[in-house]
C-alpha cells in the first residue's frame, strides 16, 4: 500500500493531530463539568476519565469532517465534546458491566469508588454531554438543531443495542456465531458512535444539513469495524502499558471477538470441547493457564491470521468508499487527515 | 386537621386522580418506546417498569400545576411523560445499586435480567426521556424550550448528587448524622425530582415562563420531604403487598433514613454499640433476627414517634406555603387537587 517510510510519516502525522485534538477536547470537557457537591462521590469521580488521555478519534473525526464540509471550528467543538463526553459515560458503565480493573492505564471508576459511585458518575456524564450539546445546538437554526439531536439520540440507542446484544450473547452463552454476526454487533456497538455518527454529524453541521450522509455510513462502518477489530487484536497481542487495559481481558470475559468466533467455529475434537467448556465458565473459573491455552489455540487454528486478513479486506473496502463519502468535501488539511486514517490503521497490521 | 370522613374523601379523590393520570402516562410512555432489536436484552426489559403501575405523583403534579397556571394539556403531557421516564431510568439504576429484589410488586430488572441488561435498560430509558422532552419542547418558542431543558438538567443533576451522597454515607459508614443532614439529602435525592421539578416545570410551561418559581420550591421541598419520610416509614411499618418492595429493605441496606438517624443519635450503652456495629456490617451479615432487633429499638427509643412528629411539622409548613406558591394560579379542579395533597399525605400519619 505504502512503503515503510511513508507509513511512519502517516502514523506520526495522524497521532500528532489526535494528540492535539485530544488536548483541546479534554480541556473543553473539564470546563463543561459543573462544580458542586459531593466532590468525593460524584464530581471528583466524574472528572477522572475525561482527564485521562484517550484516543480522541471521535472528536477528531467530527471536527475534520465538519471543516471539510465547510463548517467553522466554533460550530463544531461543542458537538465533538458532547460525543466524547457520552463516550466517557459509556466507558464508565461498560467497565462496571465488564468488571474491568484498568482504563487508560489507571484503575476503573468501579474498582476505585465502587459500583454506586461509578454508576452515578456515568449517568451524570451523560447529562453533561446533553448540556454541552444543547449549548452547541443553540447556535444553529431549529431545523438543524433538531437534525443534530436526532443523530445524537440514534447514536446513543444504536450503541446501547450493541452493548445489550453483546451482554446477551454472554448471558445466553451463545456458541454458534459467524463473522457476519460479529460485524452486525460492532456496527451497533462500536461503529455507530465511533465513526459513523462523528462523521455524519460533522458533515451535517459543516454543510448546514445539505451533505449526503449515506456514503459516510458506508465509509464509517468499514473503517470503524477495522478499527474495532484492531482494538480486539491489541487486547490479544498487545502490550499492557501501551494499551492501558488488561491484556487478554476480553478473553477472561469470554467476549465474542472475531478471533474467538473463528476459533469456536473451527476448533475440532478435544480442542473444540475445551473451547465450548471455556465459554461456559464463569469469569473467576478462567485461570491464567487456561486463558493462555485458549490464546495458543487461536494461533494453532489460524484465528489471529484470519482476523488480520478479514480486517485488511474491510479496510480496503473503506478505502474504496472514501472517495464517494467525501466527493463534495473541500480539499485541505482536514480532508488529508481523513484520507490518511485508512493507511494509519493499515500500518498497524503489517 | 380534618375529620375521618373528610379524610377518606380526600384520599379517595387523590388516589382516583393519580390512577387516571397513571394510566394515561403509562400508555404514553409505552407509545414513546422505540421498536428495535434486541427485544430480549434491551427493548423488552426497558418496557417493564413503565408498564407496572406506579404512584404517578410526578406527572400528576406537573400536569396539575401546568393547567392551574393556564397551560393546555397537550403542552404538558410530553413534559410529564419525560419526567416519569427519567424516574423509571433512575429506579432501574437504583435497584442495581441497592441490590433490591422487588419493584412495584415484581422482580427488579437487575434480579430478572442481570446487571448488564439492567444498566443498559436504565441508560436507554434516559435517552427516551430526552427524546420525549425534545418532541414536547418543539411546540414552545426557543427561550421557553431552553428554560424547560435547563430545569430538566438541573433536576437530573440534583438527583444524582443526592444518590451519590447517600451512597457515600453508606460507603464511608457515616455515623454522626443529624436530621438536618437527612433533610439536605432528600432535598437533593427526592424532592427535586419528585415534587419541586414537576411543579416548577409545570408552572413554567403553563404560564409561558412568567410564574414566580421560588415559592414553588419552598412548597415542593416541604411536601416532598414529608412524602419521602412517609415512604421510609412504610418500609418500616407497612405491608409488603401494598408497598410493592421488600419491607425493612432499607434497614437491611443500612440506609440512613430519619428513624435510623434518630436511633443512632439516641441509643445508649449496649444498644448504641449494637447499632454502630450494625451500621458497620455488610448487608449479607445482617440477619433477619438482627434487623428485627434494630427495628424494635426504634420503638424503644421513640424513633418512629419522632419521625412521625417531624413529618407532621414539615407537612404543616408545606400547607402554610401552599397559598404563596399558588397565589397566581387559577381556581378549579387542578388547584383543588394540589391543595388536597397535604391532607392526603397527612391522612396516612394518623
Amino acid at each position: 500500500m505504502t512503503d515503510t517510510a511513508d507509513r511512519a510519516d502517516v502514523t506520526a502525522a495522524v497521532e500528532d493531530r489526535l494528540r492535539r485534538v485530544g488536548r483541546k477536547i479534554r480541556s473543553s470537557m473539564l470546563d463543561a463539568m459543573p462544580d458542586g457537591e459531593p466532590v468525593r462521590w460524584l464530581y471528583g469521580p466524574m472528572r477522572e476519565y475525561p482527564s485521562r488521555p484517550g484516543k480522541a478519534l471521535r472528536p477528531a473525526l467530527c471536527m475534520s469532517a465538519g471543516r471539510a464540509f465547510g463548517g467553522a471550528a466554533d460550530d463544531l467543538l461543542g458537538v465533538a465534546v458532547a460525543i466524547e463526553l457520552l463516550h466517557n459515560a459509556f466507558l464508565v458503565h461498560d467497565d462496571i458491566v465488564d468488571g474491568s480493573e484498568m482504563r487508560r492505564g489507571r484503575p476503573t471508576l468501579a474498582s476505585k469508588y465502587g459500583l454506586a459511585a461509578a454508576l452515578n458518575a456515568g449517568d451524570a456524564l451523560a447529562v453533561v454531554a446533553g448540556q454541552v450539546l444543547r449549548r452547541a445546538t443553540r447556535r444553529f437554526d431549529r431545523d438543524l438543531a433538531d437534525l443534530v439531536w436526532a443523530e445524537f439520540d440514534t447514536m446513543a440507542m444504536r450503541t446501547l443495542e450493541g452493548q445489550a446484544t453483546e451482554a446477551g450473547w454472554l448471558l445466553d452463552n451463545v456458541e454458534q456465531l459467524r463473522p457476519e454476526d460479529y460485524l452486525e454487533l460492532i456496527m451497533h456497538k462500536t461503529c455507530w458512535y465511533t465513526t459513523i455518527h462523528p462523521l455524519r454529524v460533522g458533515a451535517m453541521v459543516g454543510s448546514r444539513g445539505t451533505a449526503e450522509l449515506a456514503p459516510l455510513v458506508r465509509f464509517g462502518f468499514h473503517f470503524g469495524a477495522a478499527f474495532q477489530i484492531r482494538d480486539d487484536m491489541l487486547n490479544l497481542v498487545g502490550d499492557e502499558k501501551m494499551y492501558g487495559k488488561e491484556i487478554l481481558g476480553d478473553l477472561y470475559e469470554g467476549k465474542r471477538t472475531l478471533p474467538l468466533v473463528h476459533l469456536t467455529a473451527n476448533a475440532r475434537g478435544a480442542d473444540r470441547d475445551l473451547v465450548l467448556e471455556y465459554l461456559n465458565m464463569r469469569r473467576d473459573e478462567r485461570t491464567p493457564e487456561l486463558v493462555r491455552t485458549i490464546r495458543d489455540l487461536m494461533d494453532d487454528y489460524g484465528s489471529i491470521e484470519f482476523t488480520t486478513k478479514f480486517a485488511e479486506g474491510i479496510l480496503s473496502v473503506a478505502e474504496d468508499y472514501f472517495q464517494e463519502a467525501f466527493a463534495s468535501a473541500q480539499p485541505g488539511h482536514d480532508l488529508d487527515f481523513l484520507r490518511s486514517l485508512v493507511p494509519y490503521v493499515w500500518a498497524r497490521w503489517r
